[in-house]
């Protein structure tokens, strides 16, 4: 059975995860908790010399950089496709994917990683300069979502896997104590992005999505239970 | 006829140039003056908003980003393919390709920007910090070459027309004058990466090369003229 190495709220494991339940691959669980060290270990290095999640070993054959997994998951288990069907819709699903990667990511980056390390007061001036970047790549996936259910047309895709972690993630950072002096616009998600909204009730209904969720942001949710940092 | 619209030196376009010859697709070339502000022309935003290279205009078809204009061109011109024949080549391809991406590129980034944007004195210690990462990716590419002709096995793959650009543009920063003064150790690049040094070969032999290589880049060897800054 295919294993899976990931680590709870790594927005690159998720892909991965969510890849598995759309195309119904079972998968042995490995969950590699970082505060143990476990990313740093001899076996898990020989895996991955960079001690990054998400890894797959399938047989002999293991891999890293979620990007790669999908597209190596998508030639295995060709249905439903990641990656469109045609030339059209495999242009459009990496046209999506790269904008994420290439510029939804890295303004979000400005805003969450600062907001995660504790560091939301000191950085309050370079959040504020970040958020009309972040807001422009929100407004561009918001009207797509007004064209398409999915942001690469009518399928769900790898546009939807790659963007829906990142988006969480975004969010998550955006609900924190420390961001509620900011004024991000992101909260409530309805009342600013409607689409996006409705596109992330869309995902959290897949089949098995459940099984995806980063459980220590679960755990987190239980009131009784101290917060934990991302 | 497909349509390129590419500028001289962008190395996302420079990829894209490279499939065309690889796939020998026919196009017709159209050149954007960036100086001429022709990236934002109310024509060329209505092919793409953020006014950047490479676009491709096949029928009625529009697509930017480069990654997914190869994925295109791949997918409408399988052969030879540049995304592997199996889920594991694909796989490899991929992993090259993000590891290029997410690592080598913004390493590199730290070293040529302030380069081209003539600020390399100023800039001489953030770059002298940056080297060790840039040589830590070089050295892992080294370590591939030794174990396979190209990055992702025995068949050029969408990983070298990925990291090819990037590599070239390397080098042309280290050549630069403003560049002597700093220990970068990546000239001559035989002396320091043999087989990176043999692949750069291999790649400048393909057929059509010539036609790929940055028509200001080639101006700037003529000692008659002024170099260019990048």
């Amino acid at each position: 059975m295919l294993e899976l190495y990931w680590g709870s709220g790594s927005p690159f494991a998720w892909r991965v995860m969510l890849a598995l339940e759309i195309k119904k691959i079972p998968y042995a669980s490995r969950l590699i908790e970082f505060s143990k060290k476990q990313h740093r270990t001899p076996e898990f290095l020989a895996m991955n010399p960079r001690g990054k999640v998400p890894v797959i070993r399938d047989g002999d054959f293991v891999l890293s950089e979620s990007l790669a997994i999908l597209a190596y998951l998508d030639r295995k288990v060709p249905e439903p496709p990641l990656f469109g069907r045609t030339a059209a819709e495999t242009g459009r699903v990496w046209r999506s994917v790269s904008e994420t990667i290439s510029y939804l990511e890295p303004a979000a980056d400005d805003i969450v990683d600062p907001i995660f390390s504790g560091k939301a007061v000191e950085a309050a001036e370079a959040i504020t300069a970040a958020l009309p970047h972040l807001h422009e790549e929100l407004q561009r996936i918001e009207e797509q979502l007004d064209r398409s259910p999915w942001l690469a047309g009518d399928a769900i895709s790898a546009a939807d896997l790659v963007a829906y972690p990142a988006i969480e993630t975004l969010l998550r950072a955006a609900g924190k104590d420390a961001a509620r002096a900011l004024d991000l616009r992101l909260l409530p998600l309805e009342q600013h992005y409607r689409r996006l909204a409705d596109w992330r009730g869309r995902i959290a209904a897949l089949p098995g999505y459940e099984r995806t969720y980063p459980p220590h942001w679960r755990a987190a949710l239980r009131p009784a239970q101290t917060d934990s940092v991302s």
